[in-house]
């Protein structure tokens, strides 16, 4: 198959099937399918879109993610970041609950698939390299804070909207008055059995006998006994009458076939918001997946990926979803249970697509405080500020990265934030090679080696000025390397010669060529004559190309002790 | 003076100022004043400015750059480029000629000025760097074309505007059966003296005896004696009445004094174009300053020149004119004619003054088409397509930058061209450092040398994989790597040990110690060490400061031999 043809996976796992890895992807489907009831419900009601859109996104997107996607056991569906996002991006353009809202949210869906998919079939992964860990650390950390304040107001059982941190938790604070007691009782219920069964549940299991893999999975069905425990607690004591928010009549039935609505003005608009979360996305599925492909020694494909992700998002947008990507929590559990291959996720597309069609009228008296905390518990995971502390301790302007990303993202947004992010960890990468190490050498006496003058006792000559410079040349540190030179010829009165030793030099750009000839017309106006020495043969190859070494006034060395013996033999005799 | 305070470079050659400077700086002054009167007025014009504030933007900036500037012969004023990127930013606020248009004239010199400052004083003149030679390059031909397109209709005598290239050509195609064909018989006879001046007279006056500099000023004179010519054509032929459109009565007297209007509105949406006005401008002076400075062994201050622009720009914005850089012509000039210190550009801004307070009138019967000659001569030397040819032959990725900031900015405008164009050259650096050069190197037998196994016969281990990374880790190339271990590790089934040889590593950024990490604990996860060797002092330090080291699955070793004659013994035995 030529390279830029997409592969087809499947058709390399599907042909050696067997039944040991049906029984694997049964088994995981089965857990997997579990967890993600609740978990589909609860990330729709964080994008602000009806319980039932959960679940549609976790259908159809399975099926593509199986055909086309590297990993075996990834599992796509809706997660918090990318479902916080999606609300941010439409909240702008339409009110929640409103048609317009649910429309918007599948364009955005399928904007963003075309968008991954075009990244993919175009090999421009690389791409996605934009974002810098500091500044996706700062961003999740603060879009998982967020998140949880954006739950508060399921568990006070009160109204409240921010478009930041600082005005959701404002508005918090000014309906605590009105908080309905019995829903924060269930709230509180909820939150606290979550956070035991994460913390207290799995080693009790493991010291009465379980094995820690069977402990880790129980665990992980916490949710589900605290959606059984307080729907039944509403349903028994109907504690709907009393104003507990309940999820209330899910429509029964497949996933709707829809089509993204023709509206050129949101499109564009959407455009930006769709590119944030692809690449959000992207790069958090594939960190996932890396992760526990190495643990099988397998491996991805990143641009495969972008096409794997791509159709899911697609997927989703044709069957009334929304946003989708690999999620970590399902991808965990779908690996422990056992998942062999992609297949897992299609039967668990199967599990779903039978809950959607029978079980939704279970989940009326599911109580939206519940979802909220299992949504809390969810993404107080996320939140990691530790990498302040280690950035800071490792690496300054990567902290200002992080750090910037994080109070941008909590104070302006989501798509600000990670705007902000970029942009400072690009302007820092700048300004950190628009600086590279220039040291003026000199000769070890007794030997051929050259060594900076500031920290070794060498020979000089007053006439003769030999520089090594530390760094590739390119467009942001070419102006630097000329005031470099500029400074240095304005304090050695008696120069002849500027000698650049290369030695370090592995790419010189278009700018940096202009430079270096604008260094060696300003040296020659001056009188002064520029040589080269050590140049590495691939840039050797290059400047043969252009008219900088017939215009240069002075030569090219192999070595940087021939330019020298040449244009100072005293220094070198002395040596 | 503490190191962030701006200096003041008038206090170093004031005081050492004598007869003989003083006499150059006279001549000097008197010739650029009458190059000066006819540029000012054009590039008014261009900007869509009322004639005499030309002149008003030549007067303060001068006396501010004399004061803060760090070159000696820099004439600062209006330039050509400046005036399109001012036309086009404040034609989408104002109508040309309104009052609110001269308003946001003002408005955006100021928020130039303040933005030069703020640079120069946070020592930022770094940030220009985004700016790469090709970019610049590609985005003056682009402007010199513009600029000659939008001065056509002066030269058929109709009205026609556009906001790009090829709607100016359009209007222009329909208005063409309207042309004024006496406007025109002087447009062609101004363009055609104008470049017989530039390309023939030179050389006349050599051979009649002239100095080539003396030829060089006198031809510099050539717009005057073509000002002289049509204006007098016009007055003693009344050609006014047939329709030649002229400067008409240009208001006498010194310049205004004006305050920005306080809009903040207006200041916000001009605050993009401020900026890119402010480096371009920039980005051009400093590097005529330089050039001009290196001829004499002086230099300049980068920073400094940000202060010294930032004031001009302010000074230009409190006297009603509009925003100012460093021009390539008025300086050569001022420096061929003998200026030796900043005071010529005070005496030329004494000329200025007496020109606005007496001469005015003068130039009642100025043909605008003389105008627009001399502007279309001027720029056309902008217009430099071979930097196309150049970096097609050098470096591609440089060719992309040039070509697309060329083509986006005819066809899309100025802001627009030169906002593609830095997101070009950033995103095509980006690309080109996301893919180092890394190799699998083997033992050169009977040495301590290693050398990639593609290109020299070498002893490897099939246990043992040997990487030599050729390039900083950082976050565009840190995933890269990743992928490439990953996918080594998967085709080396017998693998146990990987180790990176770190020689050419001289930074480590926070996202490639991630990636480092993760790297680590995948190769953990599927029983393979992961070791270091060769690793810069510098860049030890800092991993030092991190856990990285204390998990190392692996160790880290002083030279690549030490680790293979550990970790694969019979590699060095059978050397």
């Amino acid at each position: 198959m030529a390279r830029w043809l997409p592969s087809l996976p499947i058709l390399e796992w599907g042909a050696r099937y067997d039944r040991e890895s049906l029984t694997g992807d049964l088994v995981a489907a089965v857990i997997v399918t579990i967890m993600l009831i609740p978990q589909s419900l609860a990330y729709a009601m964080l994008a602000g879109l009806p319980p039932e859109v959960g679940i549609y996104a976790s259908i159809a997107p399975l099926v593509a993610y199986a055909l086309f996607g590297s990993s075996r056991v990834l599992a796509v569906g809706p997660v918090a970041v990318v479902s916080l996002m999606t609300a941010s991006a439409i909240g702008q353009f339409a009110a929640q609950g409103s048609p317009q809202y649910w429309e918007a949210a599948i364009v955005l869906a399928f904007l963003s698939g075309v968008l991954l998919l075009g990244l993919g079939l175009l090999r421009l992964g690389f791409f996605t390299n934009f974002l810098s860990h500091p500044v996706i650390a700062g961003f999740i950390s603060a879009s998982g804070l967020i998140i949880a304040a954006s739950q508060l107001k399921y568990i006070l059982g009160v109204k409240a909207d921010g478009h930041n941190l600082f005005e959701l938790l404002q508005a918090l604070a000014r309906k605590l008055p009105q908080t309905n007691l019995v829903t924060l009782a269930i709230g509180l219920s909820a939150l606290a059995f979550l956070f035991w069964v994460r913390k207290g549940l799995k080693p009790l299991l493991v010291r009465v006998g379980l094995s820690a893999r069977m402990a880790d999975l129980l665990a992980k069905a916490g949710p589900i006994a605290a959606i059984a425990a307080t729907s039944i607690a509403v349903w028994g004591w109907k504690l709907d009458a009393s104003g507990v928010a309940i999820v209330g009549k899910i429509p029964t039935g497949l996933p709707p076939f829809t089509l993204p609505a023709w509206n050129p003005v949101l499109w564009q608009q959407l455009l930006v918001p769709a590119l944030l979360i692809s690449v959000v996305g992207f790069v958090e599925s594939v960190s996932v997946g890396q992760t526990l492909a190495a643990k099988r020694r397998q491996r991805i494909e990143p641009d495969q990926e972008l096409v794997a992700l791509g159709a899911s998002n697609i997927a989703s947008s044709l069957t009334g979803g929304f946003p989708v990507t690999g999620g970590f929590a399902r991808s965990v559990v779908n690996f422990d249970a056992g998942a062999q291959t992609a297949a897992a996720g299609v039967f668990t597309a199967v599990g779903l697509a039978l809950a959607s069609l029978f079980l939704t009228p279970a989940l009326y008296f599911l109580p939206q405080a519940t979802l909220a905390a299992t949504i809390i518990v969810a993404v107080l995971s996320l939140v990691d500020l530790s990498i302040l502390r280690r950035t800071w301790a490792y690496s300054r302007p990567d902290f200002f990265a992080a750090a910037g990303t994080l109070l941008s993202t909590l104070a302006l947004g989501v798509e600000t934030g990670l705007i902000v992010g970029v942009t400072i960890s690009l302007a820092l990468h700048l300004y950190r090679t628009s600086r590279p190490h220039i040291a003026e050498v000199g000769l070890v006496r007794g030997t051929e080696h050259f060594r900076n003058v500031l920290r070794h006792t060498v020979a000089v000559s007053s006439s003769v000025l030999s520089l090594r410079v530390d760094e590739s040349l390119y467009f942001a540190n070419a102006r630097y390397l000329e005031d470099w030179i500029n400074d240095a010829v304005a304090t050695h009165p008696q120069l002849k010669h500027v000698i650049l030793q290369c030695s370090a030099v592995n790419d010189i750009d278009a700018s940096a060529l202009e430079s270096l000839e604008a260094i060696a017309e300003r040296l020659y106006l001056a009188g002064i004559a520029l040589h080269l020495s050590e140049v590495k043969g691939p840039v050797m190859d290059r400047l043969q190309k252009t008219d900088f070494l017939r215009h240069l006034s002075g030569k090219v060395y192999l070595t940087h002790y021939q330019a020298v013996s040449e244009l100072s033999p005293e220094v070198c005799a002395a040596g």
